[in-house]
């Protein structure tokens, strides 16, 4: 879009030259303000994909919060991020918003490096209350007044984090304000005791505790008998407004304010300016509705929460003549209630994500052995240690990128203790337009040094039913990682096999060199070998490695003492990856004398947004990144 | 102690057969009972070490538990662990106690291989609630009726990971009783909004709050006017035991019940005897004293947290002529506060462990400067991100084995962002004594994959000395990590230096072969090369490695090159340590094939508890293990 398409079309937005522009606009031009912010919004994000529904809730919000505290001096924090488009449109990106999640485009997240108005990166849920506490902490260190925000959503707050923040900025009762966004939603509706706390469901029930507590006191003053009627009434209207969520925050030590409708901006602007002159700390409840203003999210705002492209006038996702397969996530999904069905041991755990996971169907066919704990990856990890030890067999299901959350209680609540806890990290691998913060290239890395347990990546669609079952049978904890997105289009299997662990196999001969590849590598390996053996004659073996622990040692043994060179390729960091256990391997057997070894993968830096097939590009793991790297070794 | 002596000195524990004998004895019998736990508990630990204080302070809640719950059938989870010695005696391992924390004996924490009385295996804090609720949840799934129990102390209760428990425990609403052990302490003492509002510091204010709606409501019913002033005293009275801690747990839907004296044995086992019979999640608040019943420990409760050998009729520590040498922690602590001084910049932070870490003279010089989180490994290194955006240069210190909680933080809220933030790892490497959960065997695996983290190991005092001004002054994230106990005994500078990154230094000239060391086996492999010389003649160099990351690439290529085998040896877990870096290194320069490469370490499983040199020994990663080694590479 030119720059003068842009005025024309969004006049108020494009006229916007630096943040406060919005101080000096009339209710009128904020409305229609909050108008192009959302049509803008919803055009840009249905050819881009993108995080539609969070950040439709808070145009009001956004706006009402830039109309009091100025980003050049006050310090936002926006938790997970996914809801910040409205201020990325305000704080200068409006320009580059096309660009949205595209490679070398703007990220869909706040980052420190982006602009000087995003404060705080972030992109994992739940960090926004101890980075402004810290912000706060620093101001006050040097002696400076500015304001400190921090936005979270109801469901990130269920996180341990988010809690263990509250409880310092309680502690130290430092000036700071932290916005409770509530819309009753995380990503699917909210799960746990908070979440009903603060729909007020329990509000009922301790207004009747008090009630009879007020009328044991009401006994003991004769006179007002007669009146206990009509005391009580008022008395209720009184406490319901008394008996609220704010408890629970007050007892932080916040000063508690809402619930707000968090669509009158007005309104919020008027709270927001009294809070200012507040001391201490501010907890902000606003009530917000998910996917505000387009009829389609807030109709079916989980759908909408992370989107593909879509049409814009009906919201109907955009059909890809060219993609019918299932995704690895539906794959999982599908062949883990198959597996359930015939061992009733079998339960499913997610942390607030079972559409993402792939989990819901398990939810809808076994109700009672579905567990989904909202955000909270640590517990669900201790938890599944807990239905394990009583012999159970627990499925946690979660993002790659997210399980890094519960490494601790991976190592210490699961492995330690050898329970068989199946461990299916989706998303492994690059993810593509979230970008760095949700890359899952790391797992290989921080889960092959636990004692104990088995790792394993499937190259296709049948391997991770086989890789599933397989875990399933196994006495003991496995991770098992699949990358995001469509598989390979290999058909699925009526009854997945058990595999022999540490088994890999060999999918092409050859004596110029071997491939030893894993996961979503291995076709890539294939192809390129293929290719190489078209252009030069030479004949590269191609190995699909299946397990990074325990490895297939004795394959790759032979293979080490046969081949010219070895070339390792994964979808995963290089330092301590798969690659890295092989060297570990052929170090500790002296095979590495006569054997050329070369690594590809993810490089030791963190890798931005773009495609999956971009990034893979980029990094040269894809099939002509394999293709060159064979061509120079077999030089 | 013979089998004799032991039922003269301890004739009622002795005649303990198994744990439900505790139900048939009377008042006398208990009271005694309790005496002589107390006595072998204090006696055992005077020689062994170990947890003393904690579990001294739950002397009658445990006989309690046992008089009411069967541990036969019903779970009973403690949490942490560092309070089950009076369980251990009574349930079957008195016989054993004296081999406490030693090699080959009985662990000092829980263990599901140890006893089919320990139903959850433990050490790291907060587990316990997400471990019961995932055993209520097997158990109604079994459709059994055993009931099921967590112990857990106010501090563990501020971690995230027991807030998430009992947000799902709230929400689920399964029978599981929560008994929260509230000295007011964790090991030191208790900090943030939630340990006030536990003492009850904040019912006041919401006294006066009510108070306030109250009047309103009077003045509405004017003829009630005159006993305004009773009926303020009056429910003043009765609200005060209505705003009790209960409140935040019940809106975490638990029934609460307490606060209770918790060594009035007879009390407790009524009120447990009553919690059988309720339905839902309950939580029974118990107020203990830590130490108790021993005068040391009931004054110092935090040197009597874990204690070494002491002098069981004066709680003296035993002092030792042999080791007069500062430990890590206090040449970290006293040169962070001499770095301090010049940068005020410079915050520290810890979780829960100002002595432990060694920050408490950092709290006493600078208080403005030093914040104690709790046990809140995750929102320790989120608040020191949200501190060094700001332009603040903070040092967290904890230990690495707790480090593991914050693992998600470090890399997505510190090291994205290539925030300024110093990591302190302190018990890097085997503890001793604490066993398979303590162990900081995994830091350099879970940290060196993790881009633009620098990664650094000590080999003596002064060294850290400068790897922590080093750590200062670079611009970035660090990671430093040092072992448990005293030094080499190398003098301290006054001045620290900085060291460039990635540069290692040659301390030992030859040509027969290299070992590359790092951190805390660097001098043991002095020695050991030193021994060969004698035995052999024949000239190992040594080198000392200080950087994981980035590695002192140039060197290692050069010894690598002159070299006929280089062998490396950390304190860390092979699979992805420094071992495997160098490796990594090797394979990517093309240097392995004339190289021969060995890795000494912590091997691929999980280690015992056992003395640090014990435990070094039996994996042979000390001086006689690395000369073993070098005899074979030589030969």
């Amino acid at each position: 879009m030119t720059e003068q398409t842009l005025q024309e079309l969004f006049p108020i937005l494009a006229a916007i030259k630096n943040p406060g522009d919005v101080q000096a606009m009339d209710e009128k031009e904020l409305t229609r303000l909050g108008e192009e912010i959302r049509r803008m919004i919803i055009q840009t994000v249905s050819t881009t994909g993108g995080h539609l529904a969070p950040s439709l809730g808070v145009v009001e919000l956004t706006m009402a919060l830039l109309r009091v505290f100025n980003p050049a001096r006050d310090r936002i924090v926006w938790d997970v991020g996914h809801q910040a488009y409205a201020y990325k449109l305000l704080t200068g990106r409006l320009g580059r918003f096309h660009t949205l999640r595209q490679l070398d485009g703007i990220s869909g997240f706040p980052r420190i490096c982006e602009s000087p108005f995003d404060h705080f990166g972030v992109g994992h849920s739940s960090t926004s209350i101890s980075a402004a506490l810290g912000m706060a902490a620093a101001r006050d260190l040097a002696h400076q007044d500015h304001k400190v925000v921090a936005v979270i959503g109801d469901g990130s707050m269920t996180a341990g984090l988010a809690y263990e923040g509250l409880n310092q900025a309680g502690g130290l009762g430092k000036n700071m304000v932290v916005v409770l966004n509530d819309n009753e939603m995380s990503i699917s509706r909210n799960v746990g005791a908070l979440s009903s706390f603060l729909s007020r469901k329990l509000s009922k029930r301790w207004v009747q505790r008090f009630k009879k507590e007020a009328e044991s006191i009401m006994r003991q003053i004769p006179r007002i008998g007669d009146d206990l009627a009509e005391y009580a009434r008022r008395s209720e209207d009184s406490l319901k407004s008394f008996f609220t969520p704010g408890m629970l925050f007050e007892a932080f030590r916040f000063t508690y304010i809402g619930p707000l409708q968090g669509h009158d901006m007005r309104m919020l602007t008027n709270v927001f300016q009294q809070t200012r002159e507040l001391e201490g700390p501010i907890l902000v409840h606003v009530l917000t509705k998910k996917g505000k203003g387009y009829a389609p999210a807030e109709t079916n705002p989980t759908f909408f929460h992370g989107v593909g492209c879509f049409e814009p006038e009906t919201g109907a996702a955009r059909k890809f003549a060219d993609c019918p397969l299932p995704s690895y996530t539906e794959v999982f999904g599908s062949t883990l209630c198959k597996l359930a069905e015939k061992d009733e041991r079998v339960v499913a755990i997610t942390a607030a994500m079972p559409e993402g996971t792939g989990v819901s169907c398990f939810a809808d066919r076994f109700p009672e052995r579905f567990f989904d704990v909202g955000i909270c990856e640590q517990h669900a990890v201790t938890f599944a240690a807990g239905l394990a030890s009583q012999g159970m067999k627990p499925v946690v299901a979660i993002y790659s990128t997210f399980m890094q959350r519960s490494y601790d209680q991976i190592v210490h609540d699961v492995c330690l203790q050898n329970l068989n806890v199946t461990f299916c990290l989706d998303r492994g691998g690059l993810v593509g337009e979230d970008g760095a913060t949700h890359h899952g290239v790391y797992d290989l890395s921080f889960l092959r040094h636990i004692p104990g347990l088995v790792v394993m990546a499937p190259r296709n669609e049948p391997e991770l039913q086989h890789m599933l079952a397989t875990a399933l049978a196994h006495e003991g904890p496995v991770a098992l990682r699949y990358p995001r997105g469509v598989g390979e289009g290999a058909a699925l299997v009526e009854t997945p096999e058990i595999l022999p662990l540490g088994r890999g196999e060999l999918l092409r001969e050859g004596s110029d060199g071997v491939i030893v590849a894993l996961g979503s590598r291995v076709n890539p390996a294939l192809e390129a070998a293929r290719m190489l053996c078209e252009e030069t004659g030479r004949e590269v073996a191609v190995f699909n490695a299946r397990f990074v622990k325990p490895l297939p040692e004795e394959h790759l043994l032979a293979l080490a003492a046969s081949q010219p060179f070895m070339l390792l390729v994964e979808e995963n960091a290089l330092p301590g990856g798969f690659g890295s256990a092989v060297l570990e391997l052929l170090a500790d057997h002296d095979a590495l004398s006569s054997l050329r070894v070369k690594r590809l993968g993810v490089p030791d830096r963190f890798i931005e947004h773009g495609s999956q097939k971009e990034l893979r590009a980029r990094v040269g793991i894809n099939r002509d990144g394999i293709l060159n790297t064979l061509r120079a070794l077999v030089r």
